[in-house]
């Protein structure tokens, strides 16, 4: 007994069985069968037709490697053994000469690497068999075909024999023999190929090809495990942080055909619509055709359901009709596979002979409304938990959901090409620049406003458009950091339209578009489309409320939105933000009636001059302030104090200054010099944010007085006190968050006075400098809450400038310097432990202060988790991604209930 | 016994005596009695003639706050028995109508702060008791005078009498009576003004003024104690971070006087020369006469010795000659406390009737020439140690010592002034531009290079120019932080001057210079003077040399220099630098030679282009790098690849685009889009660093060859092998340093095998971005050193570019919010913060990395400091303040090895 054990012991179950009924593993043992084997074996024991095979572990990987490229000793008998099971159980021999088994030989390790060898098919063949081959199919051609196929494929992916080399063959024997197509070639052209394939590899080897099938099948496991190393599948790993030591899997399965005549057929189907989620077998097959015939498209495959059929309109039979019982078999798996994987799956069969075989089962890809509906469904069954269905519907897709979309049947005419920048579609005339834009939609007129990129002078056009083009910049540009802010479709560095702003035309696909002309855009795609094209509306169904519904119930994350506008407040308010998490009050002093005062702010030569311009900004200021209050009435309104460097308001080109200088009735020269004078090597570091209320602290004051005299307005139309909080931004030092929370102490006292009310208000700042995060425990003695901007916090971190990076960062994305781009992923071990030492050092020294993060990544699903697991409060993201933040931030939750399960 | 106990427990000792022979407290009793009180008492102790008085402890200052404001019971007691004893010392009575005692009462705390209320002087005078001071002096002129003084003085400090009401009494006095000065007033006048002082205090304040002496007593304890919270004193102490619960005493001490005739004087000395530090009594006196008299100027004083006096050709008679008995006890006396204190000290003494009265001494204020022949005199007269010198010397001023000085007799006119940015004086034909700078010199005539401002393109007229003068630009300006780095004088920011490029004319004080006028600077000053002005060039003594090898002694840090050329590599070695810790390979590349090449290389197409342009570079650093290593040879050479954005090498304007279009043969249009491609919005985060190298790895790769072979071509040269440190810039990521040093060990192994030699080299980085600094143990793997870029770090850490915060960082320190300037003492709390955690991460990863810091904190005396408490190996610094590191290191060091016991 212990003599057997030690035998045991030293020779391991290297190989695991698998077939219809039985097998040796099961989906739990994806680690050592590797995701493909794991799978077979699961369809293998809920009692599907599978095709027997076997699954040599990831351990022979690790051997092999360990052992110098030798297979361990011990494997050849148990594959041996395998093999014998498999033939007996599809009733062939492996070399059989009158009816052989033939097997197809996979990779498949723990996670999915394109990296490496994939397939060997038609392994088996060789003279003699494939002359078996042909008599038991009846069909010579089929026979010589397959094995050429063998001989090419085993030739490059085990052999090493370049690709060319078969294709010059190949193509050489139809030149000379006139056939312009493969379907030409009959048996005997096929045979005279086989034979000059041969040839080739012989000359290129020095050796024949193998017609040992024993010899064929060793190496094809060998090239396997040996791919396991090459460079791509290395760089790949790298790239996406896969162990070295996995290692992979081999599957070795008996092969089935679909084209052994009429009463065989390959197909694929979906358990449910990937379209519309639908709750209908859905999916396509060929009578007598192998399964690239269907990828093909050389024939059109037939629906596999009468009810299809009929709305298709199609005249060949469906697989319901022509196969019955194959049909009423397929359908029973497809039950069964959905109440197993508990989700819907994407399957692949064939029908050998009247026979049906399952080759492939995996959860299948889905449109953002399928997911949303089959989770929702799947509830409803009693399939899966509520808590499943908020897990199975990626954040990121629900985007899609909130804006229109191209109608998929249009017919579109694509004359460029750009960025997915912000999600949408949308048609209109084309304009060049953003005045224009405001006044032809203040006319009721639909406009595209098309910018080699945009600036913050762009803010009221941008508004004002249905979507933004730019032939500049990357997916964190100005024009799509702003564009999604504000829920508007955009396509950015669309670098192959030229735009000409002084003839105001753009050429697009050697088409030119004069103002005026209808372009549509898609920011889901990067598509630039001519002329209109119709789309879909939105339409949020009850399915999308529920699943809002359970992911409130699951999140601990509060969800606020960044909204500058009554329109951004309102869609903030619908999508179900609990409150505004970041108002950027100079939004809206870039607005053509207001840009005027500022200017003549800037230009002030002193305080006097200042506060005289001031006080024509503050009626506007409050104005703004008293409708945001009123629309989100109950919830918290977060209002940043001016923030960026006073020369972005100012004009910039030689034409624009003068055109200023009259309207300011100043001098040319002198606003020339102001702008030069305001003009800074870093703006980003510069002079902005509280540094510009330290020295002019009077713009605060205004700004304070505005907020609060709002607030005052508000609560008496509304009859609820409004909620405010006052947001410092940019503060490095405790003295600056001190001096200027002093200052707005004193105009909210005042302020109460005189209007004889009380004011629910809290002063805090903004987090967004390394210092800051350091120092957070003296800065929070005076705070009540902290939001991180962890846009400049990223900024400052990696000393990175997002408007100048995008040039450079691609380098460091393809040579895997960096793995996501981080403006649109926090920087967990970076930008994160800054936050996290902000948290930890904020909330010692005060530990009521609320924590949230406004800026971009608060919209991204990696970055919710991030800020659920960093133990923020609230994060703050654009309108539109408020559903995507609600529901990431559920996933967050759920995630972090398991993670001490599961670990 | 117990009762007694109890008694003393309630009533504690409130009052400290002192006075002449015999104290109650001591130098010890600092926090109890403050600086002046202890400093009282400590020479009381030693039996110097100090006149007789008592201190009011610190603690009655909190217990008079403790106790809302009421001084405690028993102090009242105290203090009259403390005055009658000060009375009967003295032989005069408080109040007595015929020999009454005068008092001054003064506020002292442990810390001088000049926020609070100070003196109040000849409290005890009334209406009766100025009868009396006048019939004892026989002066009633300066018996009234000094009651006029005493009611001004009380009125104001502690009465609150606004000061300018008894300014008005007394113009409006002298205008009515016809008299121009004070002096022109008789005792008649000061009887007549007093009386007006006097109704004008009871009108102010509906009381009269108090003649009751007891009453002006109290009222001015209780006014130095009021004193501590008012809001001067407050903010002062929130500046200096004195904590408000020290509190401050309050000294009462008899009078004593000067000018009671023939056998009275008053005088200050001082025990060495404060100017050259030569061991001889220096100071001056004046017969009949108060300490403000000396110090008015009005009268000429005479000198102490007969010797000064001799020296001087002065005519009046020397007090060793006068009064020599005063003489030979004053000689004793600061023998004596030159032995206590064993410091130079500064003394003021008063002679009252043939008596000699001490009333202050103190350490001196001495220049730096001074400071150290004092230091290393006191250690050969045995008074101090080696290591007590090495502490005496402020690093700060060792700088001047280094650099030629004006004459401080010469005749200067003064035509304009701005920072001093870098010390030193120059003199030279005024240049306005730096290639003009460059062509001058190499004639051998000497320059001023003249800019409104500097940029990088300056560096070789700035190298070749005397001094540097600019009108714009602060203290951390590019040129105040190149001309210190290279040890040149540097003025910046002379606000006042005017400058025409066009017409190459500077305007100053009304006087225009043109090009080619001789003008001098003085770094040291800011000051700009008109034509040569003779100086004096540093000598650098013995005294110097022994210090320096004192300081090497005590000291831990290691000190490098920062050094780019041969010149200041030199002058490096010179003053003590232990190798170069920072060359900045970049400066290299602005010679007008080399420049052609670099921009061909950045206007090439491609990869290929580049390389042409880099064979051409190769050459010229090879060379640079071989001459560094051969002058440096023994001692490590760290070489920073890389670093500016490019666009910095690329012409700015117009014609200077056209000029280089023509000299490379390109076109100017496209020049023209390459420099606008490559401008950016912040450069300071842009396009730079280990960011190009990542782009363009070519430029490394040519690098690396640069300096390996020039490290093969010295190590030949000089019979020992190069110490080579490769620096890659800027790193955020670990894969960028270890992509990079890839590259390099790449070179390395080549140029080992072409050369067939071995080369000493390590590679690291620089740690200058809030990122590298927490990912420091990953990015050690691959590093041996870090050098921590401090400048950089502040601007990321802080959000702040040091090109752009000159403009409003002033605001800052003026309004509190900051106390230094980060850019020129490291910020610890933040900053550092950062460096300790790169250091202690770094450790962790790599046990025996090298860790140093480089950049402008490197000289910082401050900085210095903290870099030895955290931990650094070494500082490298500019040249010229490698003496004032080794300073700074070794008293961080003294104070470490101290802090243990004196915390």
């Amino acid at each position: 007994m212990s003599q057997v054990q030690a035998v045991e012991a030293t020779t391991p179950k290297w190989v695991y069985k698998f077939g219809a009924g039985v097998a040796d593993g099961s989906a739990a043992l994806r680690n050592l069968l590797g995701g493909k084997g794991a799978n077979l074996a699961e369809m293998s024991n809920l009692g599907l037709p599978v095709p027997p095979g076997f699954t040599i572990t990831t351990e022979v990987c690790t051997a092999y490697y360990e052992n110098g490229r030798q297979l361990p000793e011990g494997l050849d008998a148990q594959v041996r053994e395998a093999l014998a099971e498999v033939g007996e159980a599809v009733g062939a021999g492996f070399g059989d000469a009158d009816n052989p088994l033939l097997v197809s030989v996979r990779s498949g390790g723990r996670a999915s690497m394109p990296g490496m060898m994939d397939t060997v098919l038609n392994l088996g063949l060789n003279d003699e068999t494939v002359e078996a081959v042909a008599r038991r199919s009846g069909d010579r051609r089929f026979a010589y075909d397959s094995y050429r196929r063998f001989i090419q494929m085993y030739g490059d992916v085990v052999l090493g024999v370049e690709h060319h080399i078969f294709e010059d063959v190949l193509e050489n024997y139809k030149n000379l023999n006139g056939h312009d197509f493969d379907t030409g070639l009959a048996a005997e052209d096929w045979a005279e190929v086989i034979e000059q394939y041969k040839a080739s590899v012989e000359e290129e080897l020095g050796s024949p090809f193998p017609q040992d099938i024993h010899e064929q099948l060793w190496g094809a496991i060998g090239a396997v495990f040996g791919s396991w190393q090459n460079q791509r599948a290395i760089t790949y790993r790298r790239l996406h942080m896969i162990p070295d030591d996995w290692g992979t899997a081999v599957n070795v399965q008996a092969m089935v055909f679909g084209n052994m005549g009429e009463t065989s057929a390959t197909g694929v189907a979906f358990t449910r619509n990937p379209s519309t989620g639908e709750k209908r077998l859905y999916g396509e097959f060929l009578i007598n055709a192998q399964g690239e015939d269907v990828v093909a498209g050389l024939r059109t495959p037939q629906s596999l359901t009468e009810a299809a059929r009929h709305e298709a309109g199609d005249e060949s039979p469906s697989l319901e009709a022509s196969m019955p019982e194959v049909f009423t078999e397929l359908r029973a798996i497809y039950e069964k596979l959905e109440a197993r994987y508990r989700d819907m799956q994407d399957i692949e069969f064939t029908v050998q002979e009247g026979k049906l075989w399952m080759l492939q089962t995996r959860s299948g890809k889905r449109t953002a409304a399928a997911a949303l509906r089959i989770a929702v469904d799947m509830v409803e069954e009693g399939l899966i938990s509520q808590e499943e269905a908020v897990r199975r519907v990626e954040p990121g897709q629900l985007d899609n959901l909130l804006h229109p979309m191209l109608d998929p049947d249009a017919d579109k005419e694509i004359i460029g090409r750009g960025l997915p920048a912000s999600p949408g579609a949308a048609s209109g005339e084309i304009v060049f620049n953003s005045d224009e834009a405001e006044k032809l939609t203040a006319q009721g007129r639909k406009v595209i406003l098309v910018r080699v990129e945009t600036s913050p002078e762009d803010i009221h056009g941008m508004h004002a458009a249905e979507g933004i083009l730019t032939t500049r910049g990357g997916m964190t540009s100005h024009a799509a950091v702003v564009a999604r802010g504000m829920g508007r479709p955009c396509v950015s560095g669309a670098g192959g339209l030229r735009i000409d702003y002084e003839t105001e035309v753009m050429v697009a696909s050697g088409l030119t578009f004069a103002k005026g002309d209808i372009v549509t855009i898609d920011g889901a795609s990067g598509e630039v489309l001519r002329g209109e094209v119709p789309m879909r509306q939105p339409e949020l169904t009850g399915d999308f409320a529920k699943l809002m519904a359970w992911a409130d119930t699951a999140r601990t994350l509060g969800i606020r939105a960044n909204a500058d506008t009554p329109r951004d407040a309102r869609q903030s308010r619908e999508f179900g933000a609990e409150g505004i998490g970041l108002c950027r009050t100079e939004h809206m002093f870039f607005e053509t009636e207001r840009i005027v005062a500022v200017r003549e702010m800037i230009l002030a030569d002193d305080e006097a001059g200042r506060r005289a311009a001031l006080d024509k900004i503050l009626p506007m200021q409050r104005s703004d302030f008293a409708e945001l209050f009123e629309i989100m009435s109950g919830l918290p309104v977060t209002i940043r104090l001016l923030d960026p460097p006073l020369h972005e308001f100012l004009p910039q080109g030689r034409e624009e200054i003068a055109e200023v200088a009259e309207a300011l009735g100043t001098d040319v020269d002198r606003l020339k010099d102001r702008v030069a004078q305001l003009k800074e090597f870093n703006p980003m570091l510069g002079h902005r944010g509280c540094r510009l209320a330290i020295t002019y602290p009077e713009i605060t004051e205004m700004q304070a007085r505005a907020i609060f005299e709002a607030a005052a307005e508000a609560g008496e139309k509304t009859g609820a006190q409004a909620i405010v909080e006052v947001m410092i931004p940019l503060v490095a030092v405790k003295a600056e968050f001190d001096l200027l929370r002093a200052r707005i102490d004193t105009v909210a006292e005042a302020v109460q006075a005189e209007k004889g009310v009380g004011l629910d208000y809290q002063v805090g700042t903004m987090i967004e400098l390394p210092r800051a995060c350091l120092r957070a425990a003296e800065i929070a003695e005076g705070a009540e809450f902290f939001s991180f901007g962890t846009n400049d916090l990223t900024q400052t971190a990696f000393g990175l400038s997002r408007d100048d990076s995008a040039s450079f960062l691609s380098d460091y994305t393809t040579k895997g310097v960096l793995e996501v781009d981080p403006f649109v992923t926090i920087d967990q071990e970076g930008v994160g432990e800054l936050v996290e030492i902000g948290i930890a050092r904020g909330r010692e020294a005060r530990p009521d202060i609320k924590l949230g993060i406004c800026g971009e990544h608060a919209g991204d699903p990696d970055s919710i988790d991030f800020c659920a697991r960093a133990g923020l409060d609230y994060v703050s993201c654009s309108p539109f991604r408020v559903p995507v933040a609600r529901l990431a931030a559920a996933q967050a939750a759920l995630r972090a209930r398991e993670s001490g399960e599961t670990s």
